[in-house]
């Protein structure tokens, strides 16, 4: 089998089909047309077996989470979602990994519109590599440069609980049935908060997604936006799977520190304190405000009580 | 090191600085404007340790041929480069390595005005995977389904000569030194063809690049275009180093069947047929006339007597 059949065989058809794709999968490259008045947003992410993944993952859930990441880099920013290309490497042609690869994919991708417009596939040890692309309309990107001091600071959702999961998958921390069944779907099926960031936009001052634990990523726009963060620890959104599995000050250690979360966490300012409840309500997304952007740089975290906060993890090191 | 000061210290100033990048490596997203009237062409390539190149590869010729490779394929469409994402997968952080890969890029990048927008840095397996972004005005690219009968088949360059450099490595063929100075050369650090495929854009009617072979590479053009091909194999563009190392058989066979050359092949109408030798000829680029788009489906390879030619190779497999 050849590149080209296995392109054509598995993935040309797999995804929406979307007016604004000129030429799609077939030729040296896809061409495509952005409306105007908008800005192109991309990212692009790779995961590697062994790395992000085990030999022996769902490849339904590998093809959605491959998906699923980029989409969450698109909902930080702003961008409404619209096509996808895919760098596929895999050792060998092995058709029914490919067959719920490709409808793991194709599913979360038919849900957010999105059209798989090329790619590359190859031989070697498994890894993805997916480009995302969006729009958004010119200068209303959600960036990490916005955050202004006193914007409230919200986070969708709850954290902490693929953290929960990766530390019973890989240190064999012992889990109830159910939770683990639940915080293993938030690791593997990340539902990226697409539609909240696009109904969020018009009244955040800066957005990020957490991908490598809230400390981390609130960090990013922190330094990016030259301002500093007080968050109280009481007020991060745990899951009931998470408080009922760990002690608390880990669970707020998880909630700080665990990547794999893909929920959004933005700043606001106080004037639009009840529209941004609002209109997540509205999208029956839980929105909790953790703290508060101050001018002095640092990220303080406390608890109610004002004694400090010091989590005992780290976000995701890459190397 | 993190992923975040990997991608700054390396890549955030590697590359050309262009007006149309909004905002480039250091967010969730990069954001950029297509110019208005354009369509956005995309094209995404993986090379893979063990499979495309060694693990003692030059890095600086691997990140140059990371970005040739895509070039190419903007050029195949009649694409001008806009910019470049990187995804690169790493054993390990060494940084005289990551210092060559860059330059081998960042030259390249620069001497075509491509600026590096984003991507992502993990460990792993080393692999490299690029997409190139560029710009088509709308309706005018050049697709393998353009080809018709009557136009005359052109190649720019010579072909073969990469396959005689991948004979000499693999096969331990002997050469020359000079000789094998020259085609290492083409297969290490080929020249993607951009400026002569904008020049041929308004008359030509299909274009592809030679990366897996011209049989194999034409026959998407004829696929594509529901025709079939005419080509006489005394005219295919032989390199003085190639025509001196092997047989005129062999080399005919390399010059059909070897990839990596990265040459364009286009259809052109015969009134075209000055103006296309015209600009090539501006631009210091040899051009051969092979053959004639026919009617009738397959590609016929003869010799000028009239006896068929077949190659004993084939195209590259990608499995």
């Amino acid at each position: 089998m050849n590149e080209f059949s296995l392109i054509e065989e598995f993935f040309a058809d797999c995804t929406q089909k979307r007016e604004d794709v000129v030429l799609a999968v077939g030729d040296d490259c896809a061409l495509m047309t952005v409306p105007s008045g908008c800005e192109l947003a991309v990212s692009m992410d790779t995961l590697v077996v062994g790395v992000h993944f085990t030999a022996e993952a769902d490849p339904a859930a590998l093809g959605h989470k491959a998906l699923a990441v980029g989409l969450s880099d698109l909902a930080a920013m702003g961008a409404e979602p619209a096509w996808a290309t895919l760098a596929l490497t895999l050792p060998e042609v092995d058709r029914a990994w490919l067959v719920e690869f490709t409808q793991g994919l194709s599913r979360l991708a038919r849900s957010y519109g999105v059209q798989l417009v090329g790619g590359d596939t190859t031989r070697g040890p498994l890894a993805v590599t997916m480009q995302l692309h969006g729009f958004v309309p010119r200068g209303k990107a959600l960036r990490r440069d916005g955050a202004r001091p006193g914007d409230g600071i919200y986070v969708t959702g709850t954290l902490g609980d693929s953290g929960l999961a990766l530390r019973a998958r890989l240190e064999g921390l012992p889990l109830s049935q159910e939770t683990l069944c639940c915080v293993e779907h938030r690791l593997d099926w990340p539902q990226p908060r697409v539609r909240e960031a696009l109904a969020i936009r018009p009244f955040a001052h800066a957005a990020i997604d957490i991908s490598d634990g809230l400390a981390a990523d609130l960090g990013h726009i922190l330094k990016g936006s030259g301002v500093g963060a007080a968050v109280e620890v009481e007020a991060l959104p745990l899951s009931e799977s998470l408080r009922a599995s760990v002690e608390l000050d880990q669970a707020w250690a998880l909630a700080l520190t665990a990547g794999d979360d893909y929920e959004l966490c933005v700043t606001v300012p106080a004037k639009y304190r009840d529209r941004i409840r609002a209109v997540l309500s509205a999208l029956d997304c839980p929105c909790a405000l953790i703290g508060t952007i101050e001018e002095e740089p640092g990220f303080r975290c406390r608890r109610q009580n004002g004694a400090s906060f010091i989590p005992q993890q780290q976000g995701y090191r890459h190397f």
